[in-house]
């Protein structure tokens, strides 16, 4: 059965509050339950994590080597300055999918660099919670190769 | 019933040849019957244009207002290069997700430059053919609503 | 007779619909229309071709050398990406008017750079619709001197 | 009976001799006599200010609130550097049309970034006094509507 | 009765030994003291927060929502890197104020530039102690309001 | 009994009507007796200069040497624009106390670099007229030592 | 028998004509009978394709896959623009010569970018009609080898 | 006797197995063995410390004043991040010695710049675990002096 | 007999008091009278001024056409803001040199770009007051041929 | 009879072991070889010269003056950080022609930009030997003008 | 035995003199013994060159193939401005490790750039005539290697 | 008997010859004489050094130490690439003189940068011959000093 690490980067735990023209109004708690739905669906495992510390993400990537199938990661504002967490991904060789609720590029320009992208397989970004969704599926469709 | 409009931009005519360690052996053909096989699954009707002329897909674009609802676009080179498609995207306000095959973050810097991203309602990129089945859900995600 | 070609570059044949806080609600035919109508005022001969092509553009300005008087451009899109166009202006010398209809110096700072205007005799911008019947105006004093 | 105010920038009162490959030969009481007459053509109340003092078209632009219809402003050389006008422009809310004799992009690099563009309704430039007389046309164009 | 939260930033507990040509002998204790004694005549109510960990911060920022009116930070060495927090402020809606003991803008380069000074409601930067006072009063301005 | 010059730049004597969005309603005058009425109870003596000539201030702040014991100034659009007035304040050596009514780091980019900024002792910004009177205190503060 | 294609960008149909300072006064004609010339008397067959059309450019590159033995082209304006060249030049796998009429590196800063040059086998600029003639050797050479 | 604390930063951990390209296939265990070793041989008392969070690094530096002699540290993605472990460095004045890997300057463009380094005594990279005992050498002939 | 201008910039009245590790002890008077010494020597005429307005320089030297042989310019701040100034150079052609007390070149970096020296002849710096002596020399050169 | 001056820059003595990736393993002396076999065909006569001081090719330029009709510079690493080369190639007014073994268009960056090229009548570059080979015949090409 | 190549680069020959602030009063020759002592008690031979000509340092590199089985190099100036060098490097395939004395980083801003690192295997700088004795030992670890 | 050192850089030999529109037709031995002569004049002695060898001219700075008083240097094309000179001129820390006979602010962008100049004590351009000259008597007014 495959299994799979969604990471929630920092502040997706306010999410429903947070800037709704951005994020809309759903809770990380319904994001994660329309996530583990679908994965039921899929026959897959989920393990969530949400952290506000950078440390505590590159701690959990690294420590899931041979754990894990497949990494979901919303590194939400690391995305554009943690090298730890993109090296952290690097170093565990295990695939990663980077995943944004809205589209980082129509919002300051600072928000559309991407440290984490390169070392990522791929990105799925603006769909909202879809994103996550889509990334699961993308998660499936990797593993069965 | 939803209608998808697929562009396939510049060069993706020659997949299955073209620089294989970035886009995989599967022609554009069979590209499209599977995105054709998944459309008939979620209850879509697809159409599909390969061009390598940009006043192509831009004249597309301008006259499938009205007529589609929701465009998926690759618009391979002219991800970097054309405003012209931007501006169609953003003026028939059909919802548009771009999508490109390889990861663009981790090839030549000019790549990961999107001219068109500010105008989507969100990317999808580095899973190969299953970028476009992704985006199909995604569309559907979004007529749904 | 003054002949003049009055060129109108990508997507603006989607006037009336596209983005109205930056182009108004006038269509493309209704701005053609007050354009000949102050032509014949002026005693001058007006041709128009709209294109979302940038070939067909840079075809219609290498064949009019000989036959035109003066070239009223709205570039639109191509303004920021087509050197081609530009070339064609330098290559045929004749007279070229730069029009845009919204102010380019108050939107995405990639706007309020033009490829065109280093080869152009003149940029007039800001306007709406009355920008290409300004540029009519300033055509005319130019072929007079 | 509307009322426009002329402004000319820093080191216009020296046209006629000034770097005449530029700027022609015409003298500025020349010019002002040439919009004048249009004016009373259009029956328009134009006013003239010449300086080579910022804070004397800063002072001129504020205290015309409620007293003008439209500023037609050349910021001449204060078009590159002038935070100061382009704040006056903002603050007082009368349209503003900005005027150059010459085509300001191709010449020297510094010359194509104006500071007063964002600020104003819009700009036109390279057709020699015939900017203002075009201008003049513009200003009476926005105050019908 | 006003609630403001007050937090330090990364090695703001070496104050008095750090680098006293920039920041002064004058402790982090007894600066709180100081802080202390002009909330209780401004009849305020101030908690106080040291950390080095981001993540720490981006917490209590978070969990602050709804018991703090104002937060007052000196984020630091965070005030150049990090993301988060910004988005911290931004996403609980609390008013903010930026300090620094020092003059940022005469030090390297990099110091100049902040990151979170765009979600803060102001900054105050040169003061030495006396910023943080200077805050105080400012934080009782805002909530009058 | 200490003396302070407070020098307000370009366009504020336009304050009350100007972009009431980022500066308020409150007039220029409502702003000096409000920080008369502070100064009185601070036991300092204030005089006021509003200038939009970047030379009456750069004179008025060489002419104060020696005359003055702290200078506040909220340099408005010369921030950006004069080392002018950076060297007179260097040159005289006075504190200098820079004052933003705005929060200058959210607005245009080129509004967050000010050139005044490595003159001055520290800098107060984005707290509407209570700018003036929190740097009223900190002058009083530095007085003091 | 080796089969050389020759590509002449977009304005190259105005040659002759057009700028004579840096192209010469030798018409396309011209040129391709000195092409033809010595390509007869080097034993190849060549074919020539003008066009002002990025998107007919791509799709003859894209076409000649398995017919040509080595590209020649002259990208003109599109050696600055073009990403969808350089991709259907690297994907079809056909060595390509560009080549240029004039030295692109001292004109304008931009000529001196070339976005095909990284795609091609070599380069070859700044001796007029010989570039071509100079390439179509350097074509023999390579296809021998 | 010289009291030496190392600090390894984020991901060290993983070494051994992570990118063994850059890396080599030595654990960290076996390097702090080999440290430990060598520093027998030269008199020296070491530490160690691995975190992969920011915070705890910095926490142990500002700990470490008066207790430590020289500090080394390889930063690893915190030498292009992280300003906080910078200022903690400049703050406890203890002279610390940069270490990496591998040469950082043949990898990506971003891994060239250390914002370490400006607060260090000096950096050594590129030898593998060598580096690391060099570094220790040099420790030695510092503390020396 | 030649007349020379001399003109000094901004804050040049200070001279003296102000940052004298940069401009020594010297006044501007003092300054003045070695000038005329030499201008005596040299059998020239030299008229002085002094102003901290833009404007006023703009002003002098637009009227000093035909009037004055060579001006000598110590633009001082305006070196690095003023477009007008180095537009009144070139617009009345009268031979000019740029003259600075201290070596711009090793001060802060914006200080090493001179806006008035492209239009001026030659430019003296380091010097002290000898910059102008030197200018002086090298006026009566230029007016000899 | 045309006399043909070949200048190898630095480090081509070494050619045949150096980088073959980039080079191949045809040794200078097989180059030389190859060259003047050719010339003899075009009834040319060559002189060599390969040095690793700039100060040598400086000389070399600066003394064929009256003596060299044509001058080819393979400038390798000088390429890109001699402009006393460049002043050489501009002040001798002698036809020179830039030559590359490798295309340095797909190297490293700063491979890509020649000080030399804007000085140079044309550059040839990526053939290999052949480059040489090319540039003599250009030469011949140029001379016969 | 180990044969090892020290190249000093230009204006070593002052060391003693020069800016002792950055490299101490230890001339080149006591630098030499201290190497040379080490040398022999690491069982190395070591040659010595010091030059300030490019070419030589080039030549030198060049003909150490095959002799040499390190080179240590305190490229200096050179650091900053020689391909040739770099080149040099890459071309003879022997390790080669860079030195400097003094911390490169915390200099003017353009020392931190090093053209050499990238050919280089390591970089020791900071640790004044140590760094030579540290790449002594670092050169030992490799050749055992 | 002041004794003062003038070096001339690469290509200077040319003088006379090469680009007259920017050097003027004077030959470099006719400069040395009028410098000779005015070093007479003023009690100096003068020696020459001409070289296109950068090494050559830091040697020669290098040994001066102890034997010149002030050097005067036209660094040439070296001025904008030559950290060894600068290098040379801070190391021996005698008083140098940097000069251009042309205005190198009006020509190409990168020739307004020079390396050497943060190094000399001051700057005297676009004089011609005359520029030593004035170099000259500016060297008489420092060691006077």
């Amino acid at each position: 059965m495959r299994k799979i690490l969604v990471i929630h980067g920092p502040n997706l735990n306010l999410l429903g509050d947070r800037e709704s023209e951005f994020y809309g109004t759903t809770t990380l708690d319904e994001i994660n339950q329309r996530i583990s739905k679908l994965a039921r669906e899929l026959d897959c495992q989920v393990e969530f994590l949400q952290s506000n510390h950078e440390g505590v993400i590159v701690d959990a990537i690294g420590s899931s080597k041979g754990k894990v199938d497949v990494i979901i990661i919303n590194p939400a504002a690391f995305t554009h300055t943690s090298v730890a967490i993109r090296d952290a991904v690097s170093g565990v060789k295990i695939p990663t999918i980077e995943v944004h609720l809205s589209n980082i590029y129509n919002r300051e320009e600072f928000r559309s660099k991407s440290l984490i992208a390169p070392a990522a397989v791929g990105q799925i970004s603006g769909f909202g919670v879809n994103s996550y969704l889509l990334a699961l599926r993308a998660a499936v469709f990797m593993v069965k190769k």
